[in-house]
């Protein structure tokens, strides 16, 4: 018999994982638009935000699948069920992404890239003697997959590395800490990267009072979500030069607004939320893994724990 | 008795230099600008460009220690001694330096930053989707100590590299190739990086020919010396499309004159020859164990060979 997974995302994604599902998931699977199907054929939904249906109109989904490791607008649904298991992305593409992106900011940051660039504008040749990377501490806050993967990635170019974790454990790898802890390790911070989920504890974190207690001078990088910065606050840390500079990949309303002042601020780098795409053709692989777990009745990976938010 | 070694190198670096080095020599040197002996008591000179004496009016020397990698200044003075030892400068910090700095270049560009960059200044968000670190071949002219330490990190972070040597032997590390193969090499190649010493050969390598073997929307970075660029030809590449974008650290006149058209191209990425500084700290820790071999009469390191140029 066969199965039916249906996809939600949008029109310039949702072409790229309808290929990409159907090559990996085989001949068990029929994978196509969830309006190909009637509403109670579906078993598995794949979804990317934002949702043009109600989660809650499928009465018969056994999995919805996230094809974006964030899933807090699918938690949005006032009508979603939780007793229906919801996980998150994995692909290690995307982790190796990520780890390459924060190395890529950070290492900007630390050779004054960013300084450079300033003077490039007014075409002024004039060094600035820095310190080895060794001298440097990122902190960073969140350490999911992503954030390992971020943090090992800076371990190994020579940073010193601290990242805040909800419970701290003992780590091989990190040097972890807790929230009780964030006011002291930000004064010795020189780069502060945000990795965290969104959840009602993380939401507008990233503000003036947490600005304030960074050495003058600091870098930040955000490839979590624009909800955990407080964009009046960042944008008056970075004119007040308690900001060096700013990379920002994610923002509160995307895309980000023509008019918005981080576009034209010398101090601010864009990048459109791509400092860790999915990419079909591996995330797919964790998919058609996914399902088969799900066909044999074994543990499904990467679940979403409702209350927690992720 | 205590030896005398004489400091030459421009104001803003000597002041850095003089005082990392007594610190590291110890009671045995006494250490100071070259003004400040007469011209027959300076055993060694610690020499970075520009001279503002010839070294031939030194008679009694037994060592020229660069303060720089490069020699290819000092080489060109007419009144230099071959029997002199000259020894290019060795010093760890110089090769992180130089390894971050090609792979934040190659990272900004695989990461499509330049990119974002231009569409930035045009508030313009979209995405652009690139591909896996594995994808990409990173071609690397030269493969001395900096050049290595440059393609280790970038094989370390996923990319394929592969290296240019005068006489390829067997690497266990990196994939060598001569100069014969460079055309067809070149023609694989997502991003160039020169790392090259300047000789007779290299000068002027970098030529429209050159480039015009590259795919359409290469890059290149350029760490090594400025007359390795055919300025007007890497300019004609650009414009072109034939390169996407252009790092450059260094330029046949530095300071780069004010109104070179490199400073406001939009797909030129400017640094003021710091992709790799000697840090004194360290430098002069390689510098004391020169002289400490100097003293016991053991082989000294680093020696430049006064007809291969470097």
């Amino acid at each position: 018999m066969r199965h039916n997974l249906g996809v939600m995302a949008p029109s310039s994604e949702e072409h790229r994982w309808l290929g990409a599902l159907a090559d990996a998931l085989g001949e068990a699977w029929t994978v196509d638009r969830v309006e190909a199907f009637a509403d109670d054929e579906l078993e598995v939904i794949a979804a990317a935000p934002p949702l043009r249906r109600a989660l809650s109109e499928f009465p018969n989904l056994r999995l919805i699948q996230s094809l974006w490791a964030g899933v807090e607008v699918i938690l949005r649904d006032p009508g979603l069920r939780t007793d229906i298991p919801l996980a998150r992305m994995k692909d290690p593409q995307m982790e190796t992404s990520m780890a390459l992106s924060v190395l890529a900011h950070v290492l900007a940051f630390h050779l004054h890239h960013d300084q450079y660039r300033r003077r490039q504008n007014g075409s002024e040749w004039s060094q600035i003697y820095g310190v080895s990377p060794g001298e440097r501490t990122v902190t960073i806050l969140g350490l999911g997959a992503m954030g390992r993967a971020a943090a090992v990635a800076l371990q190994d170019a020579g940073f010193g590395v601290a990242a805040m974790v909800r419970t701290p454990r003992l780590d091989d790898e990190i040097d972890v800490f807790g929230p009780d802890q964030l006011d002291e390790r930000l004064a010795d911070t020189d780069v502060l990267v945000n990795v965290l989920p969104v959840t009602e504890e993380t939401r507008d974190l990233v503000d003036g009072a947490l600005l304030s207690k960074l050495p003058p001078g600091s870098g930040f990088v955000n490839v979590a979500r624009g909800v955990h910065v407080v964009d009046d606050d960042l944008l008056a840390a970075l004119d007040s030069g308690r900001l060096r500079h700013a990379f920002l990949d994610v923002f509160r309303v995307e895309p980000l607004p023509e008019d918005h002042r981080f576009w034209t601020h010398p101090r601010v780098t864009i990048t459109p939320h791509m400092a860790a795409p999915t990419f079909p053709s591996s995330g797919s692989v964790f998919v058609a893994e996914q399902l088969e777990r799900l066909e044999q009745g074994q543990p499904l990976e990467h679940l979403v724990d409702h209350a927690a938010g992720y």
